[in-house]
């Protein structure tokens, strides 16, 4: 008998769905998985407006809506940059539920990102008032690569206690410290854990051949840190919810001798945590970490609408080609977990 | 005025020259900056005996005599795996000069190294008895990346303890806890240290990009072991000298999902060192670094014959190709500072 598990369509509260063929291929693999995204900012034309991101999520849905889904509800955010003024908040409009705080340099086109984090208290202190959501790459620049997320936690500590109402998203948090700086910091702090990061270690990435498709910042840390996260998750714990930060670079942007940061996992993540939800005997909270937490914490609506997966057997293809590169040299994504058999999928 | 520095033509005690078209390009390339070379074992039919290391240097000079380079001295080493014995060590006649030893699975080809360093002990006794050098590739298999060389140290404390006056070379040391416990261990043991460690950290590995040819084992460690280690490469401190490691692979076997870990330093290793000690004031210091600590622990005859680097400015090959690969899909070898322009050369 194939074993199947019902539960609330699934959302995912951090992802990258680029722009144009990237878009195209992209968009409907998360509105496969998930219900509901929030959309990250940092294309390479960066989303800064209201207006950006209303124009943005048109496309997004013209793109989900031609490849017949219908039912995708994408949450939008826009980007801080050292321009943002507290009218950019006000005029954010109706879409924009979150803006996303990129210390300079730290991550995927991050170079407009924000250097002295103070000059932003203005903005903050509208989106107090505006109720709202305020995330955070939480990592301080210039700062050793595996030390970088724990050296921004006092920072992320002054901004949570000088805005008590404000409510603050430590994205892909990786380290047992980051956890433990929002359980101390209280309901209006919660965290956002990717898929893989729950998979990976150090060790994954260079601890004996190189593996460019576990490469992301933050670069996932000790072991230690991996089960705290892994905790955090099984446990529904109500602070922690799924971003999968699923990040499509081309094979030859992440093989090449300067690779890009970022993993993608648009297609695998669910599979994979139910897998990892199943063999822990914790299924019954894995729609608290993928649905509920996330869409308390955001102030949406609960998904009414289910999802089902079953056991299935199913192999990751290799890679994705991408529509409209040229014939000899078609460019291609290759997902987290490529090539590996994945033992549920989702029910049409 | 071109400036110039004369010195005694410098060694390189640990050296990765492969076989076949893989020899033939790289072995000239150390030839030329090296007058002398400690040759690694693990070649990918590995070097177990006394007879294979003879035919293996036959090999290297013919290869090197075909460069047109007379006067290269290549030291021998046999691999230690299960299946040495005393006798092998008895048997290794004149070319080799040292055993190396792989835990099992740490490093490139090493699958083959050894389980128990314990069931050694006879073979390391009979070394000692013969005066023979034992290298060891210092990282505790199964423990996580970062913490690798530091866990192995007390094993290297106990095969120093056990074999008293077995000189012992802990390979390409990469942290602070290293070098004190070789301080510690005293004149009988001593370390290497490569050019590339000298100038990368992690940072430099997976800090913001992914840079698959600053990728190598033991990985690069944070700013203060690199601090540690410049110390005492600066000060020409007679218990650490240079040992390269360089370790040619593939372009196609670096920039894949799946890469191999070496760092390809035999053109530019002098020229960055000479650039290294002069910026600090310490050229004084560098044949200490590279010819004299070396040769005084191996018991070699000092380098009477001398090279001149001058102050000219250089741009290292992006690649080198290798002979005998096919036309439509050329193989390659990428050098560290593959594209920089370095400020000093070898004067032929």
């Amino acid at each position: 008998m194939t074993r199947s598990y019902t539960f609330p369509t699934p959302c995912d509260f951090h992802v990258h769905l680029r722009e144009g063929n990237m878009l195209d291929l992209v968009a409907p693999m998360t509105a496969r998985e998930f219900g509901r995204a929030l959309i990250m900012p940092n294309t390479a034309k960066p989303i800064l407006t209201g207006l950006d991101a209303t124009r943005y999520r048109a496309e997004i849905l013209d793109v989900v809506e031609e490849a017949d889904i219908h039912d995708f509800d994408p949450l939008m955010t826009i980007k801080l940059t050292k321009e943002t003024t507290p009218d950019t908040i006000l005029g954010a409009g109706e879409f924009v539920i979150a803006a996303k705080l990129y210390p300079e340099g730290v991550t995927t086109n991050s170079d407009d990102g924000v250097k002295s984090v103070r000059d932003l208290y203005p903005v903050f202190e509208e989106m107090q008032r505006q109720d709202m959501v305020l995330c955070i790459h939480g990592e301080e620049p210039g700062v050793f690569v595996m030390d970088r997320e724990e050296a921004f936690l006092n920072r992320l500590g002054m901004i949570a206690t000088s805005f008590p109402k404000l409510r603050i998203v430590l994205e892909h948090v990786t380290t047992a410290a980051g956890v433990q700086k929002v359980h101390d910091l209280g309901d209006n702090v919660v965290a956002t854990i990717t898929a893989h990061h729950l998979f990976l270690t150090l060790d994954d990435v260079l601890g004996s051949r190189l593996h460019p498709h576990h490469f992301c910042m933050p670069v996932a840390k000790r072991p230690h840190d991996r089960a705290a996260l892994l905790g955090v998750a099984l446990a529904g714990d109500r602070q922690f919810f799924l971003g999968t930060d699923s990040a499509p670079h081309t094979k030859d942007a992440k093989q090449c001798a300067d690779g890009c940061a970022g993993v993608f996992t648009a297609p695998v993540a669910m599979p994979l945590l139910l897998d990892l939800f199943d063999s822990q005997n914790r299924l019954a909270e894995l729609s608290a970490f993928t649905s509920s937490n996330g869409n308390r914490f955001y102030g949406g609506r609960p998904m009414r609408k289910l999802a089902t997966y079953r056991q299935e057997a199913w192999k990751v293809p290799s890679e994705y080609p991408l529509d409209g590169s040229p014939m000899n040299y078609p460019a291609c994504l290759v997902p987290f977990r490529a090539g590996a058999t994945l033992a549920w999928k989702r029910k049409e």
